[in-house]
């Protein structure tokens, strides 16, 4: 079923968002903005929609309304709107529960949230990205599971409280993960080292992680029980005494994960 | 120039190593393993050489001999080995300083260290492993690295020390990082969740964080200093309170280290 849809925000995710939705045969019909010229430049020059920035949306001919703006702003803006009658509203939040659209003024609110991370000019395929539904009653839900098929092959439906541990979930698998490389770029630039270096053995490692599982694929001083290794990579880090503890407490982690 | 090479071992190593080597153009000579049987299948069966478990290899014609060993049992072997003379000696360990040749019946030791993790059956493009060559003296040193040059085209000159800083960077890098993915599959199968859904984002994630630098890549609640989801996320953790102060240590490190 082809839709009108109504997006607000336009940065990354309503970018990505509404190109897909318009790929797969979707009207975008209208582009809210705070800022009136912001959403113009995004609406005129991507997708031929009507724009603005006025929050009364009632006169807006499209179906699907999707906020796709920053976390904070959501609560306040869903319960400033006005939409048609019968019209869906939805946010793409990761982090956010479905019921911070409870002061909308409308019973038909989901969550349409596409687990990725989006950057700007970057092209996205959306087809293996999970797209993360969630609704209170089977209409909408049946309305958003569509909508997330028509340009995904992983649409499903995931509640509020599984959303909070797919957030945690992330923040350990992305931006800790992150932080060990910053810290291991840092070790090598102190003894005048690249981090291109380690490149080749990261991405052989993680590779075999995504493959066997990363269970089944743990290495290094920890799981063996090395204590010999553990007690001289950890005096090595003394002069971070904060470094040096998280050293120790995620080896004692590994130990004990694998103890049991 | 073309080398006879013996290896020494018939490990994960041990195998691509030779097989890169022979690919190159060098001669596999001889293979030791202290089980006859082993050596002698490993050598036969994929490089016609000769084949033993005697340490004795004076009368071996090989001008380089390469100790692919686990990390342990290099001294001991080095120690108990005869060599035909001006033979090169090294060992391919990424933990093991160069002394631990210390007591080999010669003075052309080395280190030849492919940094990269092998698994059996598993081609490896030698090509862009970079090669960590270690050596007192410039004969040696120019021996070894026209050796990498010929199955890499990353051969550097690492000292003991750098290598030590790269097992500690590989430790953040890649085993506390497949930890970190572990951690993450345990929150997401707490509820109901499988791993996968979260890879499309750890690999569009990771392939950000080498294409601009984990330092630049960093996204997350730490740096952006939001302690409301940190204090959120602190608290749902309180089950496991080693995972809790892992995630509060880690955290508070990306804070500082932004903040510095």
């Amino acid at each position: 079923m082809t839709h009108r849809i109504a997006i607000l925000g336009t940065g990354n995710v309503a970018w990505h968002l509404a190109r897909a939705l318009e790929n797969a045969g979707h009207i975008i019909a209208h582009i809210y903005n705070r800022d009136a010229q912001k959403a113009k430049q995004f609406g005129l020059d991507y997708f031929n929609a009507s724009t603005g920035s006025s929050l009364n949306l009632s006169e807006i001919n499209a179906d699907i309304f999707i906020l796709a703006i920053s976390d904070d702003s959501i609560e306040e803006v869903a319960s400033s709107l006005s939409l048609p009658e019968n019209a869906i509203l939805c946010h793409t939040s990761g982090s956010k529960p479905l019921k911070v659209l409870g002061y909308a003024p409308t019973e038909n609110i989901g969550v349409f949230y596409p687990l990725q991370t989006f950057s700007k000019g970057k092209k996205v395929d959306f087809e293996n990205i999970p797209i993360c539904i969630e609704a209170e009653n089977r209409f909408i839900l049946d309305a958003l599971r569509a909508l997330g098929d028509s340009i995904s092959s992983k649409t499903q439906e995931i509640s509020s409280q599984q959303r909070k541990a797919i957030h945690l979930a992330a923040v350990f698998a992305c931006n800790f993960t992150n932080h060990m490389f910053t810290v291991a770029q840092s070790i090598l630039q102190n003894q005048e080292m690249d981090f291109e270096l380690l490149k080749p053995l990261i991405v052989e490692t993680l590779n075999k992680s995504f493959e066997i599982g990363p269970e089944r694929a743990q290495t290094g001083p920890a799981i063996r029980e090395d204590l010999k290794t553990l007690d001289l990579q950890f005096d090595s880090l003394k002069s971070d005494p904060e470094l040096a503890e998280i050293y120790r407490l995620i080896s004692q982690h590994i130990i004990d994960y694998y103890a049991n």
